[in-house]
């Protein structure tokens, strides 16, 4: 099969046998070259076909990492950090070849500073991990991209999920990172209070960069009291319109939401046949309410208001926390239930970001484009912040369905950014959106951005042609 | 005299006559070498003696700013950013002569996107202008470092204030920024999402950057409904102690407090003689709630609670807009109030942050040190995030003085370095804090950042010298 994404086609050489040996030598069993392995490491969410690295080093430590970077240096040879294998972007894809430097094992959780609200973890440590370690602190971690992921995934590519619209992204919720540099340095964050003006952000410059600038080793995030009340509901719509509209009403008046996800009435029905959920099958909106109990009471008496202003049906609640669980379970899986309402697809996600008063233009386009499309697809997203994804269901052997996908997926990129929108919300460029970014940012903002890459990795080793090609 | 901070004698060379002619030639009456317009932009709220530029250009719009520093950089001259004047640390010093820019022109509200909670306006206009031209839309803008300082200024130093604790700094708050860089490229901000994994984060690379990787033009910020309930406080503490560990505990349990402020007695002393009020001279804080009525009063509540059980005596509430209004000018002058206590003295601010856990123990150790010192001094701040400032107020021609306050600085400083703390949480490093900011962020990251700026800025002619050493 000729590989339909020309993007995957890069110059790679052989791993240097002097590399290999010296890796080898330094991380005995933590060095493969399995074929498994590799093929494992060469793959991730999107749907790219896996582009497997040359080796894999098993890293444990910021020593490991440190001299997995050194010696990769000294050989020019690529290196692709590697968390929980959640990309949607095909971050991952050893396109040039060399290593992945697999950081799964780094999965201490370092410090819980609950005084501060604010926690260390090794990069590998997962959202669910740091949540479940947190639990007897009466703290909790709020971003949630879905995916179990990595701490040190989220924070390279700026990820956020269903709680951003209350509690930020990667971006507002990174206080710090240990990062090992091209050169093999590592640098440490430099304080830990909440804020600080001393010099350039380094921090937020790391925050997004997808392992081009650096290899994440530590991660220090904000930490939240866990709210007194928790509620919430499931309510459906007459139409897509409606129930977007709600929402748009909902951030316009300054509620502060946890969560409001919209689903497509596709959508739901995958959940119900993946998660034996019995939602009805409509235009639906999962909101959820924090606060005291008075103030999520409030929140969600507004919010009912204002969902029935617009033909929204009763609220069905969930109160108690095993019914809450299991209904956003069912939402962080439902990327999953989508892929298994046709058995064999792999999914292509759009990830547009939009300003909210342009939310129903561009989600009503985006259906609009996708009526013409041949291949099953499902709406879905994180509305209250204007994002949302369209998770198209593609026959990953069927060239004709790519490219349709791909075009489709053109059309509604170029209609959010028509509109001040992103091309990316929280997935990240990756090898995806080398080109909507360039549309994007315009040459000058690009050049900058190179220069930057120029100037922290001269030779090109750390995760080279992602974000902008080689 | 001499001039007593070393800083200050760099390499300057005079403005180029073939410069000063173009420059004339292009901006007319717009450009001006006359000393008393040089004077007035070779000084700011630093303690530090006047160092005037060699001439001032008046900008007006985007395409002023570029022809000036395309001027500039054909003539490898120093190109200084200017809004309101209101740098506390030396930031619009012209140590290395060059051109002042004078932005505060560049004063128009550009765009209210009600809708989107957002609004851009060019870097000229200040924090007060921005929230009149807002009154009638139902937002705000909550960002208030006390001066009314300039939203280019405030970006470029990433300035936060009273309202940061519950709606963060100007990290969390710019949404995008139009820079000229130093070869006289306008990059705009390539969209107007709430959040975008699209690249590298080259706005937050610009807020904090203090003018040296390009010229803000442009800020787009972000706005918030105005709340249904605003209401606000003063309560009194035995000890310095009580008050800090009473905001500590707000904190800790998460209650959303739009302002925290500490004054000490010296400075609500200061603030009764210059702004007339009766405060009663005592360990104090200034609280506002924001919410609905319900959930500021709960707010309110948990708050006196807390204060209760640190003696703190019965608040006396502040509920009136105009009483608001007082109360918040009188904290706002509280830096003017303490200069007027000590007539002709400058003042030298401290700015540290530490983590929320070690603010007592950073706070009563700064007390300490101060009570060594010979001149007077007022404690106050922003305690919410573990941010305050001493205030000290020294008599410039004292060299004595001013020698004995930079100690106590250094010893305030590295007492908050040692607990994880920061420099500087709002004021930036400028010229003053270059040494404590090497000390803080490791031999490693300035390498980055002075990397960053080679790449942003080859010839080093937007603000030299400032952030590091030229």
């Amino acid at each position: 099969m000729n590989a339909p994404y020309p993007v995957l086609e890069a110059i790679r050489r052989p791993l240097p046998a002097m590399l290999g040996d010296a890796l080898k030598a330094r991380f005995a069993e933590r060095f493969s070259t399995a074929a498994a392995v590799r093929e494992h490491h060469g793959k991730d969410e999107s749907p790219f076909p896996a582009t497997p690295p040359d080796a894999v080093v098993f890293a444990q430590s910021n020593q490991d990492v440190i001299d997995a970077v050194v010696l990769c240096a000294e050989h020019c040879t690529p290196l692709i950090a590697y968390g929980a294998g959640s990309s949607l972007e095909g971050h991952l894809l050893a396109i040039h070849g060399g290593v992945s430097l697999d950081v799964s094992g780094m999965n201490q959780i370092l410090a819980i500073q609950a005084e501060d609200l604010t926690a260390t973890v090794q990069a590998g440590v997962t959202r669910k991990q740091l949540n479940e370690a947190l639990k007897s602190s009466g703290l909790f971690f709020p971003i949630d991209p879905g995916a179990d992921a990595s701490l040190g995934g989220m924070a390279a590519t700026r990820a956020s999920g269903t709680n951003a619209v209350r509690y930020g992204t990667m971006r507002e919720n990174v206080l710090g990172l240990s990062v090992v540099t091209a050169d093999g340095r590592l640098l440490r964050p430099f304080n830990r209070a909440r804020k600080s003006s001393a010099g350039y952000d380094l921090t937020r410059l790391f925050v997004g960069s997808e392992g081009t600038l650096g290899i994440i080793t530590e991660v220090t995030v904000r930490l939240y009291p866990i709210p007194e009340a928790m509620s919430a509901a499931v309510v459906n719509f007459p139409s897509l319109d409606a129930a977007v509209n709600t929402v748009i009403e909902t951030i316009q008046l300054g509620v502060p939401v946890a969560r409001s996800e919209y689903l497509c009435p596709y959508t739901i029905a995958s959940i119900n046949a993946y998660s034996r959920t019995r939602l009805r099958e409509a235009h639906t909106l999962f909101f959820e309410f924090h606060g005291t109990e008075a103030s999520a009471r409030e929140q969600a008496e507004t919010v009912q208001a204002l969902a029935r202003d617009h033909g929204g049906e009763d609220f069905e609640w969930a109160l108690r926390p095993e019914d809450r669980t299991r209904l956003w379970n069912a939402r962080h899986n439902a990327y999953f239930a989508l892929l298994q309402s046709r058995p064999g697809c792999k999914g292509l996600s759009t990830d547009t970001c939009v300003p909210i008063s342009r939310l129903a233009d561009s989600i009503t386009g985006a259906r609009a484009i996708l009526d013409r499309a041949s291949m099953p697809f499902g709406i879905l997203g994180h509305v209250g912040d204007g994002n949302f994804h369209c998770a198209l269901l593609i026959d990953p052997a069927n060239a004709a369905e790519i490219a349709e996908s791909e075009r489709l997926n053109n059309e509604i990129v170029r209609l959010a950014q028509s509109m001040e929108g992103t091309c990316t919300g929280e997935h990240g460029i990756g090898l995806h959106k080398i080109d909507f970014l360039e549309h994007e940012a315009g040459p000058d903002a690009i050049q900058l951005m190179r220069a930057i890459k120029r100037a922290f990795d001269p030779h090109n080793i750390l995760n080279p042609g992602k974000i902008f090609r080689s």
